[in-house]
């Protein structure tokens, strides 16, 4: 989630901390409201009324931080896209790492494995999958609202391959002709698939299958 | 669509050529018609009493041949399907082959790259692209409805592509410890990502490349 911009925040909250408390804690519940609203009712009956009355807070509470609907569920998203990286940090998936980046030990294959693997534990868990799915599903027909979560959302991910596997080409361990932005999703795009159709089950040892495969081609060396 | 089950015919048509030739033209009348409903209104508002006013028969009709609209709609694209497979072996895309094989000319690249192209033009044509996303979007979130359409229309499809990597297996040009069930994904997949959530376009250079990749490796040789 490289381009996470944080929610705007009143300029007072930083020089009043009970005021930034209370907006924090706000945030937290409004974010919250969002995800479950979407997994409940679909994203077309989602509203912002019903976001605040579940929230615990004022229609005008929302209105001040986002200009719509999708917005808010943008940086809800965003929020779960943290708790998540957060949650694979400290299951050392990342190792020492800067923030948002995908780890560079030296060994591709390795670095490829751990991400996707956090991925799948992400997928798997339904706190996550609940909402991305059916923020996804909406996407696929709301043409408009699927190419803002793809451009917001999902494609700074993916540039987050494109840079690990730039500087694989760096290193000489990717071919200096193969486009990365089309080379990563030999692993993430049927990971996506088997998620979102649920075409068969996913787990570590499938996504470490796909990072050989796609590493070494299917052909005999 | 190697999986395909003609629609039910009653016993007496093939000896009575006129209601046969009737009952086909309301088929295809029916078939069209939830067709078309789908796209206009989604999976969740289209109804058998919708798709029998469209079509001009009464709703008798279709209950006389299908159980569902999920059983109608399956039938419908299965039989869209048929008509792709004929449109793309007159494109000259499949050369001689067994009905619903991909071709086998020795040369494994060109093979998947002919039917990944004969692919792209299928979901780049209106005609195909909307129903079918209509009714993976609903799948997306309907379980039950994705579990069907996915064992009975996407994975007959996926078949083919394991019996030919089976056959260059057997041919050496496929590692033998290579799971032809996962190998597909590599170019399956980014092609269907692309399409499902609009991520980035699709062409004949794209999947040609993605082959070349899933083929190669992305590391060097």
């Amino acid at each position: 989630m490289a381009d996470h911009t944080p929610p705007p925040r009143t300029p007072d909250d930083s020089r009043r901390p009970d005021v930034s408390r209370r907006s924090e804690k706000s945030r937290r519940a409004i974010y919250e409201a969002a995800l479950s609203l979407v997994v409940e009712l679909g994203y077309p009956k989602t509203t912002i009324e019903g976001i605040a009355a579940r929230a615990g807070v004022g229609k005008q509470t929302i209105y001040r931080w986002w200009s719509s609907k999708a917005d808010v569920l943008l940086e809800a998203f965003l929020d779960l896209g943290d708790q998540a990286a957060r949650a694979a940090e400290e299951a050392g998936y990342a190792g020492e790492r800067e923030p948002y980046a995908i780890a560079d030990t030296g060994d591709l294959a390795a670095d490829l494995k751990g991400v996707l693997r956090a991925t799948v534990d992400e997928l798997l868990d339904p706190k996550y999958d609940r909402p991305y799915r059916a923020l996804a599903a909406e996407g696929v027909v709301d043409e408009e609202l699927g190419r803002t979560f793809v451009a917001k959302l999902l494609e700074p991910s993916l540039q987050l391959y494109v840079d690990r596997l730039r500087a694989a080409q760096e290193a000489g361990q990717v071919r200096p002709e193969v486009d990365p932005r089309i080379a990563l999703e030999l692993f993430v795009s049927p990971l996506a698939q088997r998620w979102l159709q649920r075409t068969a089950p996913i787990s570590h040892a499938y996504t470490d299958t796909l990072v050989d495969y796609a590493l070494n081609g299917l052909a005999p060396r």
